[in-house]
């Protein structure tokens, strides 16, 4: 075979999900296996050799020549020496840790390390919902809400490469204290946890809401998916839940717009599966809030990659330029 | 003289200020001239002739070369047509103009235009606070809050030269509601009428404040400079008004520091003359809500070239590789 593929690797905090994939994006083999955070670092260390060694082996069988190795990490990575330099709050035991220089110790590939999000952002314009755009903002809405931004085609990393922070951009300047240290951050009123704490305090005064039932009772069920089915069947609460994180993230990305003025704005993450107009509802929410002249012929989408994104975006570093 | 020189406009909503100015940033030359912006469109612009004229005329009397022309004006202006194309609230009347195309039928020199603000940014970066850094935020806070952006050593435009709108960042989501059409933009709260605005709302309870006897009881006559003269004498409503406004201000560009991740943010503008550590307060305030990989090494500082800096970064274009 005479196309190019790389290796894609993204480590998160519970698994590490990888994949061979060409240099067009077609993903020939994936996996997942555990990153067994509870064990350490060297353990996790072991778990990403034990991926490379698995898409390795796979493209060993079908003769596919693998060209280069990238991976995807939680935190502030440097791009250039591959290093975890700051700020990993899902895997603090990695902080420090230069990943690049761990794993060419045992494969003689070029490796490239970037933060996880950055990539997910990376392969949407590579090949999913931002392709063809060259300013992009992506936010990720799960546990926590991240995401990357492509500026003239580039991925933007910032000068400590901890740039794209959406789920901290102030909302509410006397708000929630948030865990990161600031006060009002999106993440406290959008994030997973953020709606179902919202659904909770809501359900208090509404006992005769669907969600109980969907629930049987039991508020540890209660997860967005449970929200988003109760707002299906037209639960006044779950609506309300659901209408107020658009709101909240119409004014968070509204504040993005209007200072980086992107073409495409792409949402991904668990939370972006809401249906019922979610993404078009936060696109309303935003064009209400921003710039006019921002707004104007400014795009709001669903990512397309869904959970495969990171190793995706991981392995497209081999073929993009990073500055 | 062997220096290469350019000719810097700065158009306001009031006045023109010029200047011409050599490639190093050295100032040979400035003026300034009302921009008659209620007789007009055509008044404005022959206005500008006039501006470019004055400092051409300077320039033959010291027999110094001209190499290019440069333009700041308000709104979103396409760097590459010279065209003003959107949001241009002080100057209405010169939306749709192309600006490059109407002064090159006067003058037979290359002309570049761009945003005023952006433009003070430049000149910042070229020759000011930002000298030596690559990544930059610069911010004014005067009757609007507006802005620039450096990334990787060049102006950041933004996908429709929309980007940079500090002002219009959220820091309230249920705040209060902006001339934008946005609500709790960051100017409705730490512009110089907000500032003024809610002084006036704390001196309602507070008959004794020294703001009372600075202003001899006539509100009219209540700016930022006597609110920042009360605070030094120790008035405490003085002193809950700049403490207010520097909170707010610390929410809004720890916003942009979480998403942009810059080396150095510089406030100009009127209000950023308060005095009273003043800056530092603002700091402070940023480095508490921001996250520490993105403020570890973050300067914020005080701008350098006051109102000068409109056309030295007007003039500077005409040496900077502009996307």
């Amino acid at each position: 075979m005479s196309k190019r593929h790389s290796i894609g690797i993204d480590l998160g905090g519970t698994n590490i999900k990888f994949g061979v994939v060409s240099h067009d994006g077609e993903v020939l083999h994936k996996g997942m296996l555990s990153a067994q955070v509870n064990l350490g670092r060297e353990a996790i260390l072991s778990n990403l050799r034990l991926a490379v060694k698995r898409s390795l082996a796979f493209a060993g069988r079908k003769r596919i020549r693998v060209n280069c190795i990238g991976v995807g990490s939680p935190g502030s990575v440097n791009p250039r020496t591959g290093k975890i330099e700051g700020s990993c709050p899902n895997l603090p035991q990695m902080l420090g840790v230069n990943l690049k220089r761990r794993l060419s110790d045992h494969f003689d590939y070029p490796i490239h390390v970037d933060n996880d999000a950055n990539l997910m952002a990376l392969a949407e314009f590579k090949f999913g919902a931002a392709k063809g755009f060259k300013d992009v903002l992506c936010l990720t809405l799960g546990t926590g809400i991240g995401g990357g931004i492509i500026l003239g085609g580039e991925l933007f990393h910032g000068s400590s490469f901890a740039g794209a922070e959406f789920g901290h951009m102030t909302i509410n300047h006397r708000g929630r204290k948030c865990n990161c240290g600031g006060i009002g951050c999106l993440e406290m009123y959008a994030s997973a946890p953020a709606m179902v704490r919202d659904a909770k305090r809501l359900l208090r005064n509404d006992r005769k809401s669907l969600i109980h039932k969907l629930t049987r009772g039991d508020s540890s069920r209660l997860t967005t998916e449970v929200i988003f089915q109760a707002e299906k069947k037209g639960d006044a609460t779950a609506s309300r839940v659901v209408n107020r994180a658009c709101e909240y993230l119409g004014a968070g990305i509204a504040s993005a717009v209007n200072l980086v003025n992107p073409q495409v704005v792409v949402i991904g993450g668990g939370v972006s599966q809401g249906g019922l107009g979610f993404i078009r509802r936060i696109e309303n929410e935003v064009k209400k809030r921003a710039f006019p002249s921002a707004t104007k012929k400014l795009k709001v989408v669903k990512a397309k990659l869904g959970n495969d994104a990171g190793f995706i975006g991981a392995a497209t570093l081999c073929s993009s330029a990073v500055r």
